[in-house]
């Protein structure tokens, strides 16, 4: 069964997130995402980069459709939730809102790496004891 | 005809684009995109942000997948062209190359806007004069 | 009489925030200044940046002594408090602090400015109703 | 004798290094300086930052007096020299320029340390070689 639930994140936009339009720029919408992303981890109990660990997950793809503009001090939610875990990847989606107005769609895809000094990096599968923390974290 | 014609754009990993991963962070790719589009808009004459324009180009959406890391100091290579012009949007795609290696595809969607003070941004046809030159420069 | 009250931001170090070097990039630092000094001004009840003010705070100066390294998902606190007021300029003495360990002290001074389309930045005095807001919130 | 030369970066102003209020976010100088200062080491022959190497040079210090703005496209240079080399610390002095006109002018002071996974870093003497090298670029 894959996960349904939604995790939440509250933020507000910060001046050095702006630019010359006058708007958020483009790029910021993909680290409010991970933000999100090390939240949920966090709420399930996790980091997703412990310090000296072998394990990393690296971004495999990303994107966004923009509806609408934030701006300077603007309030906003970002709601994500766990769209697919396969036995080496996870897919988010990810909806920004202010109110109860869409901002933005996205969605991401990690994938799970072993990284060793020296030696490209590996694809490997997820931990169970990580996949299984968020099927609980999901059947909440 | 659609314009066929690429931008390259020569690139190097800055420190700050690094994170404790030890590979450029993924929302870096998205501002090397951008990087090539507005040297390709200078290449053809204009500026993507005049100053006190009423005309601006928001960005509607923007995807990339990830094949390869990039680390401090790598030198790479962004490849652009514009892959369709429609009356109200352009649209980009994207190969960063280190050598002959593809690292990265992306691919990012503009709409023309008209912007003024206390009024929400609209949709308006490119000028005839913006899209000519990118017809002209695609034709070379 | 200065100010002397401090105001206390609480913030978590976020990923895209480190380095190669797996510590905060010292850029950040002064970002994090900056975020404290605006959540300051929204606790006296106003924004440092109205929509289509003539008026503007640029930094003319900002400076950072780094103690210890911040990493991933550290929790630290900003304290900024309003070091002096002048005619034209204000100055802001920031710690930030990991529980009782000073992690690096900053300063920040920013200027008053009238800023007209197509004309230099000219310096102006701080308007007298925000003077006496900082200077009321000083003295809580 | 103190190393003299300076080394020059020419550099333009990109659309993300802009904020709302039209100009180049002050934190960007700081970013400006370091890119400087790894073109140096890289000019010196080295890196600052190998890969897998146990000496690390983290930043102690970094000021910045601002004193024209930088806006989108603007082309700028980045002078930076070696103003001190300590037994264990190296200090930087930046002036950014437009033309003729100074921009802002900055300095920086890194330290050498030596950095091992699960220990607190701990600064050490800059190696001799390095040293060396410098004080050869600074004699040139």
């Amino acid at each position: 069964m894959p996960p349904q639930s939604e995790f939440r994140l509250a933020r507000r936009v910060q001046f050095y997130e702006t630019d010359a339009a006058g708007i958020v720029h483009f790029s910021w919408f993909f680290r409010y995402m991970e933000e999100a992303e090390h939240a949920l981890w966090r709420a399930a109990g996790i980091t997703i980069h412990p310090p000296d660990s072998e394990i990393g997950w690296p971004r495999v793809g990303a994107s966004f459709q923009f509806r609408r503009p934030l701006r300077f001090e603007d309030e906003f939610e970002v709601r994500l939730r766990i769209a697919e875990i396969t036995r080496r990847t996870m897919r988010y989606a990810c909806v920004l809102m202010q109110g109860d107005t869409v901002v933005a769609n996205g969605e991401l895809t990690i994938a799970c790496v072993l990284k060793r000094p020296n030696e490209p990096m590996k694809a490997i599968d997820i931990p169970a004891d990580i996949a299984s923390r968020f099927q609980a974290a999901a059947d909440d």
